[in-house]
């Protein structure tokens, strides 16, 4: 654990709850001075002599000036979220009374907090490790039943024991590369070699398989981004309001949905898809306005995970958007309009033989809709979520795994051209290194935590 | 107290903080089965077994699903906000998981708490009478300093003890015309009379000051409303920007401000002045939109509490906007533009000899503002605010006493009329009816009740 990283002796302070008004607010005090601090604003009973992990009620006063009627909530180090003293204070939910409050603080010697202090804090502390840390940002920004469970797992340590289960194995490694070398004069080097392929054979699966679930998991994290792409009259907002029937109300709901660049969630079995900027694609009138629209369809293929190729069953040309076709796999092919097409029709409208592959459905009567829901899940997500499963959520986790499998890779090389231990070890020692920057066992350094935990909300 | 209002057996919940993200958010449960629904959610002790005024980390997970990691703060009946158990759970600030949060409580057997719901609880069980739950809300909705320290003080009963105070005089009275009509057939008349007459004065000085009282009350409460309203050119936008100058950051971190009527809130000496709708006034460029701009100058002069005419002392006619001087003591004069005018031409530029009353200015160089802003204050406050002074804030509570003061004044007409006691005992008794419709003291009807706890936020 890290504990040169910066002095933090002082005690720090923040509005914890969202800001706004509400029924109560709470500030948080964290350091070694947050129970005096709190004492010598609060009126009624002496907190110094309170026990840990009590609720007491009185007026906060400062200088004979009343600021409100709180409760005050007292943690003691180490029983703690960031391992320090904790007070918690719970006052009416006015932003005015809470600035009093937080500025009185200051004044008995507090001093604002930076965004995620607090959580690094308890990282710095040994009260969890950098991936639990920021499970805890991932845990907020939740907006699905799968982010939540992902997060809320890695949250209490499932990733970090799944690479301590990495790194436990590749500890092993080390110590049969040393045995190997205690007894290279003599005739027992094969039997090892091979315990030794297998070993990495192992790890490099682990990993993999690791890496692997990041697509997973950033689809759960940041939601499946969709575009549907359609001639005019293909029906385009008659499959978005299909699609969206029951969810809009639900999803309204949700605070912190950024209407700027989304223009629509909707969630199927627990994940988010976001249907991105179908608007521009559904106005067009004059040629300019239209040739915009076809520019955003194509900008809007490019980055979207899954594309929905909607298509008009009563359209005499049925080859549809051409262009699509670059995208491959991306592509869900879907006919509209299926109610007014009798299945005959359906023959002759599509190339060939028999009907093209694809869902065919009518957006209008609401039919087909939930089988391309499980169609876009399935494409998305693959299989149904195995919360037990470890799934990587985190860019950052994921470029240290790659660099792990890098040198995993380099020691399996090592290890073909019958390399020996002494020469295999530099890569074991930077695996390790990779393994430990995840957890944040090796020294992290400022400008990674920075990223981090600058990240967080303050009061957290 | 009404106990009988409504059955309130049931248990119910709600988000008590602010919604939206941020570090934590608390989800209140109130009633008798809170603690069994929150133990019904809450996996590690017993949370029955706890005693009161005690804070618990643990999960939450309902049917096998987590939840979240919370900490449950317990409260016991009577020891709480309401008198009943309380449960609040500190959980993370995301609102997806406060939204399942809630879900599993109502699941396990609360209900949705409606606004205000929790205060009214308390007002019922008597934890405070009606101006005190009135205060909660004021005090949530205080945004200057003035305004918090009247809300805290009728919060904290002071208010309620002042109409305790004439309540008490009211009994006292009826007590001597009581002790009156004892004595009616003897000689001992006068000497009452006297005291009676005394104490109907008392009484009658006692609610008028109270009623005058609520101008300051209301301007405290709601800001003072300030229309700057001059010539074009007369520097108006210059004379915002200097009132405005070190205040603007403060303001702006103020959230609930409504934007849409409000232009700029100004805090002088902790009251709040709003600077209404100015924008209007500034934009005139063709003939059409400046009429429209002094159809709105007229619209904000008719509304505001003060009026800024502001002239310029440049500009050779020096008669200012003249439909401004209906509005009488409302108005203050100010000259702008004082570093532009040497003394001579300030005697020459201002009508008759001698500068016009009213302040000099240099809004440019912000020469002045100090004492427009004392001017502001002492047109609108009149005085220093007195803190120990009761400040009526509410416009349900000036009503009743102007009910009050009618029925005293039909007690003093009737006196004067010389009726006797018992065809006094009418207005006594409406008297002591609209005093405790303050307090709730007599059963207040479904309406009135609905009418306050409406107001509140859902949570509190």
């Amino acid at each position: 654990m890290v504990h040169t990283f910066s002095a933090w002796n002082d005690t720090i302070v923040a509005l914890a709850t969202p800001p706004g008004i509400g029924a109560i607010g709470v500030i948080r005090l964290s350091g070694e001075n947050s129970i005096i601090i709190a004492d010598a604003l609060f009126k009624g009973k002496d907190l110094l002599l309170q026990a840990s992990h009590t609720l007491h009620v009185g007026i906060l006063k400062n200088d004979n000036e009343e600021l409100d009627e709180v409760v005050v909530s007292l943690y003691k180090a180490p029983k703690s979220y960031t391992g320090e003293n904790i007070v918690e204070i719970s006052c009416h939910g006015s932003p005015f009374i809470q600035q009093q409050i937080i500025a009185a603080c200051i004044q008995k010697g507090a001093r604002l907090a930076k965004p995620g202090e607090f959580t690094q804090r308890a990282f710095l502390n040994g009260k969890m490790d950098l991936t639990q840390a920021e499970a805890v940002a991932d845990v907020i920004a939740a907006h699905s039943l799968a982010a939540q469970q992902t997060a809320l797992k890695q949250l209490r340590g499932g990733f970090s024991s799944d690479l301590k289960e990495l790194r436990d194995q590749l500890i092993g490694f080390a110590a049969l590369i040393e045995l190997e070398l205690d007894f290279s004069q003599e005739d027992v080097e094969f039997a090892n070699r091979s315990q030794l392929e297998q070993l990495i054979a192992t790890l490099r699966e682990s990993t993999t398989q690791l890496m692997h679930s990041f697509k997973l998991g950033n689809s759960i994290k940041n939601g499946v981004s969709v575009a549907i792409i359609g001639k005019p009259n293909a029906g385009k907002s008659t499959l978005l309001n299909a699609l969206l029937n029951e969810e809009r109300a639900i999803v309204s709901e949700i605070a912190g949905t950024t209407r700027d660049t989304i223009e629509e969630v909707l969630n199927i079995n627990g994940v988010l898809f976001r249907l991105v900027d179908t608007a521009g694609i559904r106005e067009h009138s004059a040629d300019h306005i239209e040739n915009l629209g076809i520019e955003r369809s194509r900008q809007n293929a490019a980055k979207a995970d899954i594309i929905i190729h909607l298509t008009d069953l009563t359209d005499k040309d049925q080859s549809g958007i051409t262009w699509l076709r670059q995208y491959g796999e991306k592509v869900i092919e879907v006919y509209n309009k299926n109610d007014q097409v009798s299945p005959e029709n359906l023959h002759a409208n599509a190339s060939g033989g028999g009907p093209a592959p694809g869902i065919y459905i009518s957006a209008k009567n609401k039919e087909g809709i939930e089988t391309l829901k499980s169609v876009m899940y399935e494409r998305a997500i693959g299989e149904t979520i195995k919360t037990e499963n470890t799934i990587v959520t985190n860019a950052r986790h994921y470029a240290a795994l790659k660099k792990v499998l890098e040198c995993l890779n380099d020691i399996k090389a090592g290890m073909d051209n019958n390399l020996t231990g002494d020469l295999l070890a530099p890569d074991i020692r930077r695996c390790l290194y990779y393994l430990g920057e995840i957890t944040g066992q090796v020294e992290a350094d400022r400008d990674i935590l920075g990223t981090i935990f600058g990240k967080f909300c303050i009061g957290k």
